[in-house]
């Protein structure tokens, strides 16, 4: 079983702000400082690069020798339909106009995509919803999301397009809630370049158990990409991976290693007042003892064991290899 | 707009035992008793009939007496497929015998409620899931349950199955959670007469909007039947309806009624403390405030703010009616 | 029973940024400008000044004309110790001489409210407490926030401090996370002239019942200050009043009323994509709605009903002056 | 560092009934039978017996006998003020003679406690509390919860009494809910033989951080008992210590090494569907883990890191430990 390749959001490396510290959590970072920064993680692969960049006016040809010189591929685009011309909605803004210009920022955005030779273009609807109860009619929502993904992806055949599901934030609540609805909404554009995002944090405080999510996401050929990172289940926290929830951060990986998935295992980690790189390494580090405890774990055991439905059984057979496999990393071996 | 009819579940007026008060929060109530109390709510048409009977012996024919009696038709059965024999799971348990002796339960239902004239079987694998990370293969439980409804839908159909979802409880996490997580299982089931029994407030502590997730199984022609209640957010408490979220509840209720939806208005209340006739009276009046606010509400426009997505604007709208409607049902007029 | 003087925070007035819409929901409105707005909802009459002002370089003496001209006056003055320096802490941060520009800033806010004839100075130390598990001691915050709060309302013993708690946000986990917890730090200060700011979204995200928090402050003459607006009880989300809980709310305003309480009832809602001017006077609508429901409620049968615990007979009570007095403010009379 | 001594609550032994599983999860366990099955976990040193016994009429001295011949001691006992009598509440009841009742309940518990050398009587009022909002006069039901500790605490000078707070259940809210509510009430009584029962869950799910609850009820010399087990934070699942949230519960007993705590690691798990032995050894291993864990770990590194604030630091040093630890413990050495 080979090494997986690891990737990250470039915003990993960015700087925050919020409603809150309205002068930022530091100061700005631009997309190729933020490549390098990702350069000097040391594991890392791939990015998922945030469009526009920062500033706007980044040189493609600069952000490729950037690329480049960091020894790093470009995984996806992800396009900021949710900044401040779509803060009433991107896909379901009820300006037919601004819905147009979502759809727009997208194309340029597979465009880009394609010229950098990435897997996918990922959409993240963040403003498509609502916040108060009878603030719109959702069928009419779930109309308009349906509608925009289809004309993207039918105009773009040969790019896959991911889209990530989330609770809530920054909208009170998302079109694009949960695993499930999410899957109803790609069927329905009867796209077969449509899949699934799956954020692991988005999951666990949705309610989901991360790794169901992720096995009916396989079992319907609609994982396309996941993004780890970790929260206290209330909220998007984006903390470092397994700094909380260990055990089913080990699940999900488990659900993804049963079914020979074969993605980038990439970072979605918001480390506002922690050092990025890091946090990075931190959460690569973690995955790392996944990946050894897959390969010492006894899956014919497990097997048994949750045809049994047996909990206490399955939870020793697993720790038995994981902890030792997160004490081998963690000392470094 | 014609008077929608008012049910209840039969359990509305048992009485319950938990985990602490194991001698009961009050003396055991008999079917035919429960059927009484039922009658005396003075407004309820039908009744959804928990089986196996308390006790197990009732006579079908002095069933339907007391039925008749009361003044109550029998709109559903539901199977107690998560009592003693099926703890460890009725249609995802572990042994092949036992989950056929689900099966085998929901069957004999099936028959009782032809007898009865039911509208519906609701099916409610309460014990079917996990408590624990690693327990079980989630999609061998997902595949355990969407082969028992196809079974039971093929073998009868003249009748209607209802799968009623819930996060979670008695089970850490159920197979059927969500509303779109059962929706796409019974479209894997390919069976037309299996639809969703939308429990309000399993969809308000699941995190959904329930008014969404009606629209969305209505979108599908999949919502068969409906329960309401209100809660906290955090549980399935089963309080009366309206106690809490008065908005989103009605919310929920328009959009039954902007789809023309005409089913019956059924409470699922757990009155444990509370004097369970008065507590059906008083979950009604306010449905009936709903009812009301429905017929004087300027849907014209609501609609209009609503593609607006103007969210104070719909509010204001909405509750100039339903303040004046529950105004007028508060005070007996 | 006089009518209550209404107030709001300042930045309901203003724009805001979060971390995924970096370029704003809208131009920045400068702290005059925020004042006219104010101004224009027409039932305000004071208002909280978050400090440094917008721009930083605001003349006093136009401060304070603006003010008159709005006809408003200023009811308090919020330092905020959560922007840029202060992101890994306030009164807690790890360095000792960001610890004491904390101070200072609080103490130069001190003197502003007192040049502007304020009621107190509002402390809400935003970003003082930890994000991961074993990131700090415990202890050693909770000292460093007595401390400091202590020798602020000792070096101005003339000015009322309000400590407004919140469980999260900026922070993952605050030191001064709810009302019970900081009434034991407050009376570990040992001063007579700090209490609390009870938020009631705060209270209600946070678990406690805004109402028994209120309450529990009353009775040790704590409750200082309060600020309303609503939430989906999972985040602040700084929603209109009264837009989710209608009946929670107006529980915590007869806990005020019934204790005699006689300060400001203030908003703190955050439009991010409303208009401001209108979803102030909406919440102030709601509360209207309140203070009238106030004065017709059977304040003996409640009491009565409440003596014998009866949730039902309670909640007919209230329901029937609430409904009627929400109809009458929706109504428009 | 000694090992230190492991309870667990006797009802850990039993079985269970709940609102759905009306014929229980597995036929009725005697409490000598319990006390059997607490011997054959192997490592246990004493129980905590809620009381009236089942059945009712067990013999002291047969008691004595069963836990003399298991090996065990009584740390405590936990008089039943939550069953059939007290459902509409104990110290809180709206009746006079049931709350007189309920503190003579617990009369009788702590003679009983006297008498077999127990620690600590445990106050757990599961039924005091409100179901809905306008329920009840929060103030007088802490009034009665105060009065009625005081008066206990008073009568048994020579008895040590633990109140273990828990947000909910069986009530939708409960008087005592959180750890610095519970302190405000304790320092109330003025009695100093009354302290804090920590429960690990409740702690978790009621929003705290549970390490930082105990160093609070540890500055202030009330931490006098406490429970540990898991859950999903979203209720008391009362799952299998560390399933869930392994770094978190090694936080807590962090905590209290670091304060020299030197009490009972006591269980408080309720395997429904598992078997209660092997539940109690799995709980006990992951307990003895931190115990080897917190020997190893670099406390003079972690202090250093924690003084910083470095969360990933302070992870880092602590997985270095822990992982290796508990590795060990479930590799059998």
């Amino acid at each position: 079983m080979r090494e997986p390749r690891y990737g990250a959001g470039i915003w990993h490396f960015a700087s925050y702000v919020d409603r809150y510290a309205t002068e930022g959590y530091a100061d700005p970072v631009s997309t190729l400082e933020a490549i390098e920064l990702a350069g000097q993680v040391g594991s890392l692969s791939v990015v998922d690069l945030n469009w526009p960049f920062a500033p706007t006016d980044v040189d493609t040809g600069d952000l490729k020798a950037a690329l480049a010189k960091a020894g790093l591929g470009a995984v996806a685009v992800t396009p900021e339909i949710y900044n401040r011309e779509f803060v009433k909605g991107g896909f379901t803004n009820p300006d037919a106009a601004t819905r147009r210009s979502a759809i727009d920022l997208v194309s340029r955005a597979a465009e880009l995509a394609t010229d950098l030779g990435c897997d996918y273009v990922k959409l993240w609807p963040g403003q498509d919803g609502v916040d108060y109860p009878f603030q719109a009619d959702h069928g009419q929502l779930w109309r308009y999301s349906v509608e925009a993904v289809r004309e993207l992806a039918t105009n773009f055949p040969d790019m896959r397009f991911c889209i990530e599901y989330k609770p809530r934030e920054p909208r009170n609540r998302m079109v694009f809630s949960s695993c499930a609805r999410t899957l109803l909404a790609i069927e329905e554009t009867g796209c077969d370049n449509v899949g699934i995002l799956l954020d692991f944090g988005h999951s666990l405080y949705g309610g989901e158990s991360p790794a169901e999510a992720a096995g009916l996401a396989l079992s319907r050929d609609r994982l396309f990409a996941i993004d780890v990172n970790d929260n206290f289940r209330g909220w998007d926290d984006d903390m470092v991976v397994g700094s909380v929830h260990l055990l089913e951060t080990f699940e999900f990986f488990h659900t993804l290693h049963a079914a020979g998935w074969e993605g980038v295992w990439q970072l979605d980690q918001f480390p506002f007042r922690e050092d990025s790189v890091q946090a990075a390494r931190d959460g690569i580090e973690t995955m790392r003892g996944f990946h050894r405890a897959l390969q010492t774990l006894d899956h014919e055991a497990l097997r048994a064991a949750q045809d049994a439905q047996d909990a206490l059984l399955a939870q020793r057979i697993v720790k038995r290899s994981l902890y030792a496999a997160m004490a081998d990393v963690a000392a470094g071996s």
